[in-house]
């Protein structure tokens, strides 16, 4: 039985790298399924890859493996990580009343399109208990994870069982201490064509500009609202027949497109974070 | 021989408006050939109207047609103007170093598919003149419009032989009393997707921001240097791959994109503006 | 209580009918939301307007309206209808296994953007009954259409129960018999960017000749299989990466939102046959 | 002094191919710059490879590099071709009346941004003559290439002084002779969505099939006309309100922007034809 490994690798630009990574797959029978790599600058830029490769078992958990690929990073002074995609990650999903993105998820979901495990879907409001526990999925009704002890909770909860938080439109603000003791990856769906419109009713903002795009805009949370890094945008064009309500319906789609793009590209390690931007692999 | 007749008209939506015009050009012996109005509101709100026909000799210019059209107006205390469409627009172009606006300008208007006339370029660099010239438009070269005699003259000149201007990539601010005092519409292609990346180098700072999508706004000007009301955007999908110079390359089209588009829509009487915001019919 | 009125109306273009028109509406106190109109030629070509007027009780039904209304129509010799807003249409749906449509629709529905009653959905295969009768529809499962007996009475039935029907990804051809009897309008959603790509296997297709852009179109079933008028399209750029599966992933939402928005229009009477095309108000 | 090298490397996929690859850039010092990777199945698929490096003088030519590079080949049974990316290709030009794709690819060629040779503009009709010539480039007006002296004389012409041909709008079609005999890559851009609308007057096919969207393709040119691999494919939406000369204003973009595109890629070897598609690293 074979296992399919990803490999993350980062590092100052130099010369030799591929050669050393590919050697070092080719050497443990290796079969390389995709290679993409980046340089900011081949003369004393920084270096990002990404290696999807095939090897006989016992996989990407195989001691020698680990041990090689551990040298290869020292060599090169790297940042890197090794993923067996026959391991799906726990995503843990925030939502609040709009629905749109929480089903499109659940729908990939069930049809094996996203290929994760839903640990927990959190809300502040109990709308969606009823939908989501019919997909089998513990619903957790929190007003707001804000207040000293049901943060603590929650966040110890959500440490304890997921890899990453999808905020599905989810509307209330998550605290840098929540930020910093989660310590994992937060994507969140900004219903806006991020950096215009940011905070609160962007497409009401839209409309009061004038533009004649609208886009929504996949990012991972950080402390700074609405500035992290972007993974995936989406837009549309848009006309002064237009209205809000219209706005909102064109809109949904954009997130949904944006949001279920970044997740499948984040859970398959095609996304890397560099600065305040990313690299889609 | 007969005219084709383009009537814009704006007043407060009420019923009959368009009973009454429609009315008014039958009663003419016109015949409607596009036809297109907006309501911000049917209860209340402001009622736009562009309705292109064809009435015999005279013409638009009848006396007996405008006296009836201003007893329209005045009855719904509307502010309305009425084109001829066989007379083209004298459309001044201002001009820095990029040329690639200017270029795609100049070829839709030598292949007929601009209807203007162009009365002069302007630019702050000489590297256009002979380009300019070879077209038969004359060409003047200021270094900076700005300085009292000088701003005087070309504004003079301007309001003189144009009836609207276009800053193809003009790299100056034109003072608040030139815009004042010449009174007409200035239309500016701003290369980057408004409100994101006002002011220089916004395919610099979308890279900086790690946007996954770069965009390129024609714009009314006004005082607020890059929020005058939007008339067309064009958009396309970039990614970590892109660098300033491609990011530059593909800027080039959407601008001329934009712009093009914008300028064919205003020239054949479709862009009306209404507060912050256009209506492009 | 007032009525919202849609008059989609057609004749040989001619001098006076908007006036006409927008006379008959100024005179029963309506008021007009919005009018749009399209020659096909203003010389000698054919006329199709779509007015959208509100009027006071007792409405779209009222007597004396619809006499006036017949006078006009005889005037012009057109063909023309009048339909009330406030009385949803009924629509009814066919779909195989693919349930990415169906979903699509259910949940507008459900979120009251589709303002349409469904009273059946009928399919060739039983997986999609229980998620059916959560939303309170009935459910019929059909091996085949075809077949003597069980065609009438289906077709009976789909002509006692509905206004028009929609194929969200049907994948059995209805018959001449079955068209021409229903004689109502058939919407069906084929998942290729057609004139490209008939037939079954489109994105199977799409592979073999190497595009580099896939569509998905929503038209109007007639006798000749994917040739009918097309009402929307929606497209998306792929490239040698793409398999099989990401090409039908992408598919999906290209056929979610060129069904949807074809739909969302055709319910709100904007849609309007001629020849083998659709003008789209 | 360093040198731009690109190697295109293609064969049945197996193991160790990378590893071998950049192991022999790694020892002749070289800098990867950029690499991509394509295998149409890992497992018993087909291999693509286009790798982007520099090494120091004396650079591609290098015959070390050769040599060892010609032993990796054999290994692999590989196709496989070395470039200098400081050497510019040879872009011969054929052109019939419309002069929008000639004006782009001469203004990207003067602007520097099209880094290739132009050493010839070939047309049925004269009128691009001033122009051409004014760009510093012989023009050569051939009523037709077809007859059998003319025909070999230009073929003759192009092989000696083309290492590619550009068809910009050129409106005859080159006989399976010529094909065969020039047997270098001839790119031509459709005016149409292929595979719809092949032939001519693509875009009044269009017009009457009633599409939403409509395309231009950038291709190889063989024998089945307009069936030639796709290389770059550019869509807008258009709406029953388009006519054709809105059809065919619209398409002048399309045609622009696929084909110059379709150029820069191919003149930076990243178009790879495998058998009737490509593959656009």
């Amino acid at each position: 039985m074979a296992s399919n490994c990803v490999l993350l690798f980062q590092c100052e630009d130099k010369k030799g790298i591929v050669a050393r990574i590919s050697d070092f797959i080719y050497k443990h029978s290796g079969n390389i399924v995709s290679l993409d790599q980046h340089s900011t600058d081949p003369d004393g830029g920084y270096f990002f890859m990404r290696v999807e490769f095939i090897i006989g078992s016992p996989g990407c958990d195989e001691e020698s493996l680990n041990k090689d690929l551990s040298a290869v990073g020292r060599e090169f002074k790297a940042s890197y990580k090794l993923y067996d995609k026959n391991v799906s990650l726990r995503m843990g999903i925030f939502v609040s009343k709009p629905d749109h993105c929480l089903l499109d998820l659940l729908y990939l979901w069930r049809s094996s399109e996203l290929k994760v495990k839903i640990p927990f879907v959190l809300s502040n409001h109990q709308d969606h208990k009823e939908l989501v526990e019919q997909y089998g999925i513990p619903f957790y009704f929190v007003r707001s994870v804000k207040g000293d002890s049901k943060e603590h909770e929650i966040l110890s909860y959500a440490k304890d069982n997921s890899d990453f938080l999808v905020l599905a439109r989810y509307m209330q603000v998550l605290s840098g201490d929540f930020l910093k003791n989660y310590a994992r990856d937060i994507i969140n769906i900004h219903h806006g064509f991020l950096p215009s419109f940011k905070g609160p009713n962007p497409y009401q903002q839209a409309l009061e500009r004038g533009v004649k795009v609208i886009g929504a805009t996949a990012h991972f949370v950080t402390e700074d609202l609405d500035d992290g890094p972007i993974i995936e945008q989406a837009v549309e064009y848009v006309s002064h027949k237009d209205n809000i309500s219209s706005l909102l319906r064109k809109g949904k789609n954009l997130e949904k497109r944006a949001l279920s793009n970044a997740v499948l590209n984040y859970i398959d390690y095609r996304v890397i974070r560099h600065n305040n931007t990313t690299i889609v692999f």
